[in-house]
Formats: C-alpha cells, sequence, structure tokens
C-alpha cells in the first residue's frame, strides 16, 4: 500500500456509499494523490453535502457533475477533469455508480430494466469511453512497465449478484436487472482488458462485498460490512494488480471470483 | 430423438435464419408437434413469405404476431397462444429473436447498447413471465418426472460471443453491446433456472454455432455451419436435457460452455 503511488483518480457516484469511502481513503493516505476527481449527480444540491465538507479541508479534492445516465454529462465530465489536469492524464477510473431495484422474476419490468442496464451497464462504458484519451496518456506518460491502477487502469465495480455460477444470495432477492447488469458490466470489463490492453491500461471488475450502504442495507437482511473494511479491502487490492489480473473479476480481499 | 415428443413449441423470430429451420425441421419431424407456434414481427408483410407457405401445408403451424421490444406484442401474442391450445400448455419455448450491431469499443453507442439489450434479454424475459402460466400448465399436466424439455422447457438463444471467460471471435469484431447483451441473457437464464426448477420448468442457453445467417454473414469471413447442421445439432441435443442441465449453457452440439 505504501508503494502504491496513484498520482490522479477519478470515482464516479461518490457523495455516499462506497463511492465516498473510497474518496476519504484515498484523501487521507500518507501519500495522498495530486488530484481526486469525485464525481456526483448533483454537485450543487444537498446530497453532495458530505463532498462538500471533506472539499473544503482537501484542495485536492475536485467534485465533478456526472449523470451516468446521461451522455452529454460524461462527455462534460471529461472536459473539465482534463482541465484540471492539465497536461497530464488520469491514472485510475472507479465506475462505482450503480443503481439495484427490487423485484422478482415475475415482477421485474421492461422500464427497471433498461434503467438499471443504461446506469450499471452503458454508464461504465461511456465513461471509459470519455476518459480514454486521459487514461492513454496517463499510461504514456508512466515510466512503469506492465500493468497497474498506479499507471492507468479501469476498475468497475461489479457484484457477486452478477456472478452467474453462483448467483450470490438468490434467496434474499432476484433482483433480475440487477444481476443481469453485472453479469453485462463483467463482459465490458472483458472486452475492456482485451481491447486496452495495448494502450497500457488494465481493467477489472471488483465486488466489494456486501456492504452497510444505503443499496446493500435494503431487505431485512443486514450487510455484514462496514463501508470503511469494503474500502480498505479494495485500497489493500488495487496496488497487487498486474498484468496477469486484466479482465478478472476479484473482490474486496482479493480473491479470484467465477463469472 | 425418435422419442421426443414435444407436444406444442414456440419459437421467436421465426421468419428467417435459425428460428426458421427450427419451424420446419419440428414440423418435418417423424413425429411433429401438435402446435407450432412461429413468431414474427409482422405476419402480414413480406418477410413472413416463407412462414406463410409453410403454414399452407402444416395446418398445426400457426404464425402469431411479436415484437421482442413491445411489452404489449408478447402479452398479446400469449393470449393468442393460449386461445389454439384451448386448455393444454405450452412444452417448449424458444427466444430466438435477436440482433445485433457491429461496433468497436470506442464506437459503441448508448442507443445500440439499449436496443440490443431490450431486444435481447429484455425480450425474452418478458416473453418468459408472459408464457410462464402455459408452461406450468404444461408441466402440472405431464407425466414425466424430472425436467425435459418435452415437459416444460425456456431455451435461450444465447452465444459463445456472450461467454466472458473465452469471448469468441473478438478479433473479428468487438460487438460490445451484442457480448454484453448474451452474457446477460446467460445470467437471466440462470435466475430463471433457479425460479422455475420448483415449477417443473427447465431453463437451458444454447449457443447455436457460427451459422450462416443474415446475423452470422456480417464481416468478411465465412460462418463455418449451415443453418441446417447447426439446428440439427440443436435438435440432437435438446432430447438429452435433463434437471441436471439446468441453467446451463450448451452449445449445438451439446458441449457446456463456460460462462
Ligand atoms: N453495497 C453493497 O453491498 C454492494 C455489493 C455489491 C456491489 N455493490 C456495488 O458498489 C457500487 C456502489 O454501491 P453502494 O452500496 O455504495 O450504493 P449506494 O450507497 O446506493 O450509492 C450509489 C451511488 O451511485 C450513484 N448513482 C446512482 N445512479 C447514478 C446515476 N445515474 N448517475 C450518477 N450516479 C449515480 C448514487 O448517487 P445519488 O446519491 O445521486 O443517487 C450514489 O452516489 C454499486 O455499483 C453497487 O452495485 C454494492
Ligand atoms: N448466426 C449465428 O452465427 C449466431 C451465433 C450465435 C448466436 N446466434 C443467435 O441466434 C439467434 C438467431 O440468430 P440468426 O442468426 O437466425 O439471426 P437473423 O438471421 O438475423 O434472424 C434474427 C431473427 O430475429 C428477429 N428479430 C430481431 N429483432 C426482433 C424484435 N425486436 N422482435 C421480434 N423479432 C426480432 C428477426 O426478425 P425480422 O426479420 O423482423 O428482423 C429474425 O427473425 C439470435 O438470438 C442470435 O443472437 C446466432
Amino acid at each position: 500500500m505504501a508503494g502504491f503511488n496513484v498520482r490522479s483518480l477519478l470515482v464516479t457516484g461518490a457523495n455516499r456509499g462506497i463511492g465516498l469511502e473510497l474518496v476519504k481513503q484515498f484523501l487521507e493516505k500518507s501519500n495522498p494523490p495530486e488530484w481526486v476527481f469525485a464525481t456526483c449527480r448533483d454537485p450543487e444540491g444537498e446530497r453532495a453535502q458530505q463532498l462538500k465538507n471533506l472539499a473544503s479541508r482537501h484542495p485536492n479534492l475536485a467534485i465533478v457533475a456526472l449523470e451516468a445516465t446521461d451522455p452529454a454529462s460524461i462527455k462534460a465530465a471529461a472536459t473539465r477533469v482534463e482541465e484540471h489536469l492539465k497536461s497530464s492524464g488520469l491514472n485510475l477510473l472507479i465506475s462505482n455508480a450503480g443503481i439495484a431495484t427490487p423485484s422478482t422474476l415475475e415482477s421485474e419490468t421492461p422500464e427497471d430494466m433498461s434503467l438499471v442496464y443504461a446506469t450499471n451497464v452503458t454508464g461504465p462504458l461511456l465513461v471509459s469511453q470519455a476518459f480514454l484519451p486521459l487514461l492513454k496518456k496517463a499510461a504514456q506518460g508512466s515510466p512503469q512497465p506492465g500493468l497497474s491502477c498506479s499507471k492507468a487502469a479501469i476498475v468497475n465495480m461489479s457484484s457477486e449478484g452478477g456472478s452467474i455460477t453462483n448467483p450470490f444470495a438468490w434467496e434474499l432477492g432476484h433482483a433480475v436487472s440487477y444481476r443481469c447488469s453485472k453479469a453485462a458490466l463483467n463482459m465490458l470489463t472483458k472486452c475492456q482488458s482485451l481491447g486496452y490492453e495495448g494502450d497500457g491500461i488494465l481493467s477489472i471488475a471488483v465486488h466489494p462485498g456486501w456492504v452497510q450502504t444505503d443499496m446493500g442495507s435494503t431487505g431485512s437482511h443486514q450487510a455484514p460490512l462496514t463501508v470503511d473494511v469494503s474500502v480498505q479491502g479494495i485500497l489493500n487490492v488495487l496496488p497487487t494488480l498486474s498484468k496477469k489480473d486484466n479482465g478478472a473479476f476479484v473482490n474486496w480481499e482479493g480473491k479470484v471470483l467465477p463469472w
């Protein structure tokens, strides 16, 4: 962890939950990044209050508007980030924003299928397209050989609920739209790993565990992991990833999960 | 194959390609089904001509309108099929309709992501929801133990292009929207297998091979399989499937594919 030196990173859906904690823990590192870009849907609104509090203490934190279902908003975010970074690239792109809607196989609606997919899959695709030039620039500007999260990487926040081999907690909730979206996100990650390896960019799907956030707390069962422990785990795993892990699906403890 | 006695089946996207050939080969069996429901988007139009020719020779073939992206059309199709079947159920539901759009990781659009998903994933979900009562009726009315395609089954036409482990022919085309949709369809199939096993319904994802159809013939490379051989293979595999295969991903030769 000590040697894990990320110059710049961006986290989507950073105003609460796992995204917010990722931003906090990166800012609190002994060697913090030069730039942490925390994106959220409404930087001016109340829901961004915790980010604004953080920004008042951390001048290296920039809050940027990004709505994952709006291509224009994503492009505008990339332009703003580029202005901040000036001539340097973006090292680490964490597509964390996501939604889950409760449903059963019988009650799942086309509207939810469409919205969950747009947010959880098309969003990360468009985000990676928009930030690709900045990721490439980071890779080209890096003296490091191979692939790593401190050089240039796409991290997609996936879920074990999207493991086709072993769909986590089926008995607690079908959530078909969510499961299908995360299986598709894993495929997107594999595609990104195949497409961008030659550019020096690592792509990885991460399952954060079952975490005590708004999303993780739906239903009557209590999530076992605190946000703090989940994100500590992720921050321990990211520095260990290299070319051999490109396109893999790992959890917060670094364990490889089956598709 | 001889002992494979399907009383009734439905195929979506049956006016051309693999769907049309499935309908043909089922009709030409020595023990043909009592009812074959061939659905297409426009039964009155020119694109349904081959189905109309078949129907003039096969009174057990009913052509039914079904647009996979239109929930109302799917419900109306289920009502029409129920009228034909009177008091009996539907044994075999083949969700075959699908689209693929060419693209690269960089050029993939939100519009294609959305349309391909609506057609290839939400369509099969809505179709299974609408026909579930008829599938349950078939399972309840069957003297057969266990699960089988002649009792009650959902067959989703998937693709090895959607195998996350080994995305088929990446170098020939990224087709990210298509790959993500088929990975999601595999997850849907797994969900259906978990949700409907207790109702006596088998769920399976089938890869038909790389087949000489309109879809299979895009690009400069020639698909190796004729539609005839692919569908013969599928018709040999379906009768072999039982409870142990529930939720699996198999190809036209019966080989299990990795997710
Ligand atoms: N918690 C778990 O147990 C768990 C388990 C597995 C995977 N995950 C994954 O981890 C990620 C974070 O989850 P979480 O538990 O932190 O969820 P959360 O507490 O519900 O937070 C979700 C975040 O995503 C943002 N978001 C949602 N839709 C968005 C959109 N269209 N555009 C931009 N931002 C959007 C939210 O912003 P707003 O405040 O504006 O809504 C919020 O910042 C998700 O991808 C989730 O699927 C979580
Ligand atoms: N060919 C291959 O090599 C290959 C390989 C792997 C998997 N597959 C899968 O096999 C299935 C059949 O493919 P194919 O090769 O036969 O394709 P195809 O020749 O292009 O035929 C596609 C069929 O789907 C129908 N369809 C498309 N969109 C629809 C919608 N919104 N509503 C209703 N019907 C719709 C088409 O109807 P219209 O005539 O009205 O457009 C047509 O009947 C697909 O799911 C495909 O992904 C094919």
